[in-house]
């Protein structure tokens, strides 16, 4: 079975960490959001990143694109979107948005392309088989 | 009825964002991890820190003794303790610890200290009565 | 005078809490270093953020291109370059790269594009005239 | 020639990055400026925390015990100081203080204890000999 191009979510509350001096979350943080969404995507079909390094391969953000369309502000809980939107021999590239929960407001979205690189030599590698086998 | 002295915890998993390059979850983070779990104890209890600041009451951290007895990693959960040692009348003492489940391990404990603090003056001032109210 | 397309830049130092697991910078914090170097170049050119603020303009982050092309680590010097590359009505649109001291090696190429926002209305607004006037 | 008792000092200029909702630098980032203040330090009597993780000696933070003050705010400009309080064999507890440039007003102080751990083991170790010797 395929995860390739199934929606995957997770709700995410914002605290004061998150926030800037503008009242509203500090846009950088988005990414930790984002990630944190690849991360439960990818555990959720059964791989965890830590026992990824020990096979040598380090997923490294390779480049990302984000628009911000509105802000999140401090207790508001957002809902975080994931979608496998490409998948190259050496790198994913996920579809990615935040939208204020309750209000179903799109915040902000994003496209972001990881790819497996070797933990000695930093060089793109193949994704590992099996990863490849479950987002084919 | 009283919130005093019950203990209160909630999970958090350890993202990348959270680590460092000695592989293990930088020290500062478990601020951090405190006090998202200061935040939903609050909230259990019924108060938002954005309403509490539009009452002009912003609650800052005065004082904090952190130990640091033993590290987590990359995809570990970790179960965070919060309980209400001591209230006084412009702050609120926490006895916080962050234990890594399954193995019960003790990983971090920390005293922390809350003041309420007027938002234009910077000033220390007294507690919302009704957090008052259910903490006592 | 005029700054418009002048190249601003600004030294970082790697520290640990820009580290990741991987043993290298995690990834979000390019963009912190970017904003440092806007703020700097910024006010250079004689603004302050928090002065702006008080006149009601909130600088914000409307997107982000990023290209990851090499990783800093540990301990490594950075120079973070900054220009304008155009300059809208609402808006500033910056060409960042951050490069390795020394080797001169291009690490990262950012396009930010930075509006200002109505504090409480969250609706984009005309840039401070004298900014403009000191941009263009 | 000992460093032991030396006080040195390094300014730190506070970037959206560093504040929160409150309008203020968010507590959990003294920390990152009292390491800053360490890693230079260290730097400043020839060593480099990278070479140390070579030498299998990671430092962690294994005791802090912070006071916050008064609050620092965006685009302000600090001074951290940082002394050896005390040398012991496999750790060194930092005596640290951050103030307000020009002020000159105390902002946050602490206490804390670096050791050298084990990167394989974790296990606290001897600091490294060619440090004690410089810091004796």
């Amino acid at each position: 079975m395929s995860s390739f191009g199934t929606e995957f979510s997770i709700p995410i509350r914002i605290y004061i960490e998150d926030t800037d001096a503008g009242g509203i979350v500090f846009y950088a943080n988005y990414l930790k959001f984002f990630e944190r969404a690849r991360t439960e995507f990818v555990r959720s079909i059964g791989f965890e990143l830590r026992q990824s390094m020990t096979k040598q391969c380090n997923f490294v953000v390779h480049e990302a694109a984000i628009k911000y369309l509105a802000s999140a502000k401090l207790d508001d809980e957002l809902e975080v979107y994931t979608r496998v939107q490409r998948l190259r021999k050496t790198a994913i590239v996920f579809d990615q948005r935040a939208l204020l929960k309750g209000a179903n407001k799109l915040l902000v979205k994003a496209q972001i392309t990881v790819a497996c690189v070797d933990m000695e030599t930093g060089r793109p590698r193949a994704l590992p088989e099996d990863l490849q086998n479950v987002l084919n």
